[in-house]
Order: structure tokens, then sequence, then C-alpha cells
């Protein structure tokens, strides 16, 4: 018997749309790993009855309730107190908690206050979940047959804790079947080609696939239901292979790996390092690229080069071609990885300079035209993009074909 | 009276986790916008006993009920049907919206399937909207004095049909009154201290004040509602002049203000010109300042100085000050920012040096530990801070400190 799970989403700021509530949709594609039905989904805003009676009715149908918020320390956090209101449980003063509470209070160096002690509190059946990236833990709570799982709902506390301790208890309360999905990250083809090439395997039902278009990528899902992680996973072995077969290396990455992790990883086999100077990007490829954890071994640095002055000062850019062609231009980029190449001392270096917009562009130039210049040990090229959208999709658009026109040059090594 | 809103999102794939529902945060802000209160979210699959019991359950608490999904062509969109079931009303076919679908596919082209006729029946006491953006029309059912509107799911099909005739619905039926919201936000305070300070305004209930805890910063949220925007503005303003008082410069900014945009408006009006040094961060503050449309003003460039070599290359920080204190620490960080303020020739330059983990962190060096640094025309300092989360949460509090750092030296200027 697959068990029934379902989400109750707590905070006024979700029904007033202030902030999109993914970590729901993270719980669901979680419970949908673990073998877990997920039915419904509750969202309530920060009022006690509403809280509980949508508790009362998740445990009327489920035997297991994930609640997202409400665990902070303030008078509008009523989780722990709707938790125990609708399981009929009490709540105790946890020694532990208070412990570890005042333990962050002091790593941050931060003013302990009383008010904190809120967060100290649980139903006297709950166990409590170290969280480590905050204050308040999470809670898992079991009393005559439920589950209840309590977890905070800033994102960074709430992905550690979700696919950690909780992914572990669904994995028990699972049991059974499991959905096992794979995600191969596609640089450099659009959509429709994807499909084109692809349209065969899209239309088979056993494995799924299925294409999302991303600003810049695409992503093709791969999804199986088997009996356990081991077939599934085998499952879906051939129709990656064949996936890559016809795309080639324009697929660059599996699940969570993002394109600069996937150029930090090959950058790395191939002991290979790397400079940028970004212009209209503003240091976001090197924020990019230093993202990556153990990025140092290939990252050397780079530079923002946002005036005229310093392409000059910093990268050597002639004032000459400034001149004659403009900062946005092939010849400038150019000029701008050659420089950072030689002067930072990396084997390859990227470099931007464009019109990111609103303002600044002309007939000429207009917003939205990026040149990406790479400079290889090999080679030197720059690269025409305009891009569509607004200043940060423009910029982001110019960040991600800055690394696909890196990756390429380092592939070729 | 203000009347009471419910949203009901229909899709397996919401559940599963694959997409997140952007569409019923949207639909939050516009219910909020035009005065009515929206109490409750519900998610359901494509699932018809699941469905038809979500929408009863609404309506018998909410004079408003908006459904979001499930109005495709295909057996598993049965929103039409639950609509029809829930309401105790039946489907009829709609001869209006069938030669609109007939259309829309001659004019893409597309071969006429008689599937389509689904989307052709309404229920009988609904009137069509039609939707340009692809081919489910949306409804406006009204009965026994409900009002059941159902929308399409697709983003670029749901976004013009609620802010076009659904946000014309929801303004009659709200009755005139409108909410207003203003959020506050507010740098170098935490949640905590905030509460403490404003805790008798938080207990008002007419305007309301509630706080937000945001990754390095908290946001403030004062709510009005009143008969039109221009009274719910007034009743504002006398809670913001209050709250401004008691914290002062920490408030950096007023709703969409990002502290970067809010940095940058303050550097332009005092003439003024900033640089970055970069080392654990990459880039991400010069990233960050860049976003801002305009900040060529006031941005010169700056530097990414991942290794030792480019600190002492590019801003000069002395090889002994490495030896004697290591990269990550006070002395580093006051040079980087001296240096960069020199060589790249602007009024400020803010530094940061730190160990952003997961590797790299010793006991005199834990991982979290980041010296940020600040030049000024009149100072140099240095702020030692140790941050908890993983090393995305450790790398933006650290650009979030830095441009609040920043920010104090400008308005000291």
């Amino acid at each position: 018997m697959t068990p029934v799970a379902e989400t109750v989403s707590i905070g006024t700021e979700l029904l007033l749309g202030q902030i999109v509530d993914t970590n729901a949709s993270e719980a669901g594609r979680v419970l949908a790993e673990c073998g877990i039905a997920h039915t419904h989904r509750q969202t309530v805003g920060d009022n006690f009855p509403r809280l509980v009676q949508a508790l009362k009715l998740a445990l009327s149908r489920a035997e297991i309730v994930l609640t997202v918020g409400g665990l902070g320390p303030t008078e509008d956090d009523l989780t722990r107190e709707g938790i125990a209101e609708a399981l009929g449980d009490s709540l105790v003063h946890d020694p532990a908690i208070e412990a570890h509470l005042r333990s962050v209070f002091e790593a941050r160096r931060l003013p302990w206050l009383d008010s904190q002690l809120r967060q100290a509190q649980r139903p006297s059946c709950a166990r409590p979940l170290i969280n480590r990236n905050g204050t308040a833990p999470g809670l898992v709570c079991q009393k005559d047959g439920k589950t209840v799982i309590a977890l905070p709902g800033p994102r960074g506390e709430f992905v550690p804790l979700l696919e950690g301790p909780v992914r572990e208890v669904f994995l028990q309360l699972g049991g059974g079947q499991v959905i096992r999905s794979r995600v191969l990250r596609v640089i450099g083809i659009g959509e429709s080609v994807v499909e084109d090439r692809l349209k065969d395997l899209m239309a088979g039902s056993d494995p799924t696939l299925a294409p999302y278009a991303k600003t810049g990528e695409v992503h093709l899902r791969l999804t199986k239901l088997a009996n356990d992680r081991g077939s599934a996973d085998q499952a879906l072995d051939p129709l990656e292979a064949e996936i890559r077969r016809r795309l080639g290396d324009a697929v660059y990455g599996v699940d969570d790996e993002t394109l600069e992790s996937a150029v930090v990883s090959l950058l790395k086999r191939r002991e290979a390092t790397v400079s940028t100077a970004e212009s209209c990007t503003g240091g976001w490829i090197g924020a990019r690229l230093t993202s990556v954890p153990g990025s140092s071994d290939c990252f050397v640095g780079g530079v923002v080069t946002y005036s005229n002055r310093l392409k000059q000062q910093l990268v050597g850019v002639k004032p000459e071609t400034l001149e004659a062609h403009g900062a946005v231009s092939a010849e400038v980029a150019e000029e701008m990885a050659l420089g950072a190449r030689e002067r930072l001392g990396s084997d390859f270096s990227v470099s931007v300079t464009g019109v990111a917009g609103p303002g600044g562009g002309s007939e000429d130039k207009p917003v939205g035209l990026v040149y990406i210049g790479v400079a290889s040990p090999k080679s030197i090229e720059a690269h025409r993009h305009l891009f569509t959208g607004l200043r940060e999709t423009v910029r982001l658009r110019s960040t991600q074909m800055a690394l696909f026109h890196l990756r390429n040059r380092v592939l070729d090594l």
C-alpha cells in the first residue's frame, strides 16, 4: 500500500503572492522519489484556527503531513502550536534545542533575546532535526500512526533538511515503488531542434521523456517508475545513451550539474586555468564559476572593466581599437580576452562586452548586442549575439553563452 | 464586508514538483490589490473525485473560487466537469467557443482534431473569456451567489487573462475596497531586534505590520484596507514615518528597491564612485551593482583576486601581510580595498576575503569566516563576520554585508 502524504504551507505572504512556494515543489519531487503518493497541497496564512483546520483535514486523509514555514520566533509563527493542537498533544520546552539556539547566537555574535525561546518549544511527541543553516529545528512528530514533519520556510534551511533527514524518514515510510527521474542538460541547441531530433523517443511512455526550455538551455527529463531505485536507474541508462548519441557534446550535465560546474570539472580534468574580463556582466561570470566548490583549482581571478579607462588599464585594450570600433565590438572582446589571459596568467580567458540596456542602445549597437571573446592557448575568437529581454535576461544569457563558448574551446584542448 | 476568495490549482505535475505554482502567487497578488481576502489555496492532481471535493470545500468557505489549470483538450483535463459537478450545473456545447478554436487552428496551420471539442464545452452558467494566447477560454461561472473563475494553466495564457478581464471581475466583486501594502527593507539589524523595537506597532491591527526574515535583511510589510488607494496610502504614511524614526538608516529601501539599487542611488546622489576587490564572492558584488540600470555612473569596475598572486599583482597586497596574517584576515581585506581604491581610481572601494566552504576551513579560520574592507576618502576599515550556511548562503551574505558596510560609509560622506 503506497502511503499518502499532504503538504501544508503556512504564511500570509504566500497567499498575498509576495513569495512563490518553491519549497512545496521540492517536497513534491522528493515525495515522488520516495514512492509516496502526494495527493493534496494546502496553503493557509498565519491564522491559528485556519491552520489547525487545515492540519486536521490533512490528517484525516493522509498518513504523512509535511508543514512548511511558521517556525520562526515571532508571535506570527504558529506551526508548533498548530501541530500540537491538531494531534491532541502539548508543547514542551526542549533544553537541547535551546542549547543549539544559544550556540548559533554566540557564533554569530548576536545578542540573545528571550523571545527566541519560542523556537525551543516542540510537541511532546516530536523529535527535533538540527538545522545547521538557521535557528528553528525541523520536527518529526509521530502519534497515533500519523507522522507530521515541520520544516522551516527559508530555502537555505528547508532544502538541506528535506534532502537530508526528511528524505530518510520518507524512504522508511514509503517502502514500495519508487519514481526515478534524471535530467539531461543541453546547451547550444534550441528546444525545437532538440525536439525534432528526439521526436520518436518523446513519443514513448515508459520511460517518459519531456523537454523543458530554460533561459539559455534546454532540460530533458527522463522518468521511470519501478520497484526499486536500481531497476529504475537501469531502465533510464539506455535512453540516456541514445540521447547522448544524438546530441553529442551539447549534453553538458546531468541533474543538478550546472553549466558552471561542468566547465570547472572540465577545466580541472584538463588541468587548465581560466580568467575573466567582464564588462556588461559586471562580475557575474566570475561569480558563477566561483559558486562551484573547489573552483580555486582552475579559476585564477578576473577583472571587471566597466569603464573604457579600465579596459585599457587592466587588460590593455588599445585606445585606437576603442576609437575605431567602440567598446561593444568583436575587436574589443578579443583584446579583453587576450589581455586577461596574458596579464592574469591563465590558459584560457573569456570576455564579455555588450549593451545590457535599458539605456545605451543605438541603431548600430542596439540593446541586447553582446560580444563574447575567448582566448585559448591555440586561438582567439569573438562571437556576436543579439539577445532579447530585460537587462537581467540579457546579462544572464551573456554569462550562459560565455560559459558555452569557453567550454567549446576547452573541449578542443 | 470583504469578500473571501480561494484558489484551487489543478495538475499532477504540481504535486510531483515538476513545476512551481507561480500562477497561484500572481493570483494572490491581484486578489489583494482588488480588496479580496485570500484565505486558502488548495492543490489537487488530475483526479475527478479529489477535484470536486476541493471545489466543494472552497465553495463552502469562499464566495469566489479561482481554478488554475485542467482546461486542456485531453481526458486528464477535468476542470470543466469538476466545476459543473460542484455547482450542481451541467455542461453545454458553446458554438462561439468552437468557432474561436477552429480559427486558432487555422491561423496556426494545425490540423483540426475533434478531441478539441472538449474545450468548447462550458457549464451552462458560464461566460467565456476569450484567450488570445491559446485555445481554452477562461470561464466565469456565477450561480447561487458564488463565482467560480477557471483559467488555463500555461503562464502566457494565464497572466493576460488574470490581469485583464479577471481583474475587472475581482474589482466588481471586491466592492470598491482595496488592500494596499508597502514593504520597508531593513539591513544591519536582526529580525528579533527589529521586532523588539517595533513590538507595540506590530500589535496594531489597522494598519497591520509584519516582519519577514530574508537572507541578510528583514522586510517589514505594512498593510491597510481602505475604500480607495489614496486613503490606504495615506494611512500607511504615519506608520512608515514612525518605523523610520525608530530604525533610522537601517531602512534602506521601499517595496522592490534592492540593496544594490539603494547603494547605486546613494552613490549617484553623492556624486561618488566605487570599485570592488573580491575574493570568495568571485565578482558577485560587481554583478549586483551592475544589475542596476545606470550603474555605470558610479561603478568604475573591479578585480576578482581569487589567487594570492593576483591579490598582490592587481591590488598590491603585500607578500608580508599575506605571510603574517593569511589571505583571510582584516589586514588583507584593508589592503585589498585600499589598493582597489587607488589603482582603479574610485572614491570608495569595498573588498571581501573569506572561507566560503565547504572545504578550506581550519580551526583558526573556519568555513563562514569573512572579512569585509571598505576604503573611503576619509577612512579604511575591516569587519569580521562569521556566517553559517552553505557555500552560496555564505557568499550571498558576504555580498549583502559588503553592500551594507559600503552604504554606511557613503552615508557618512
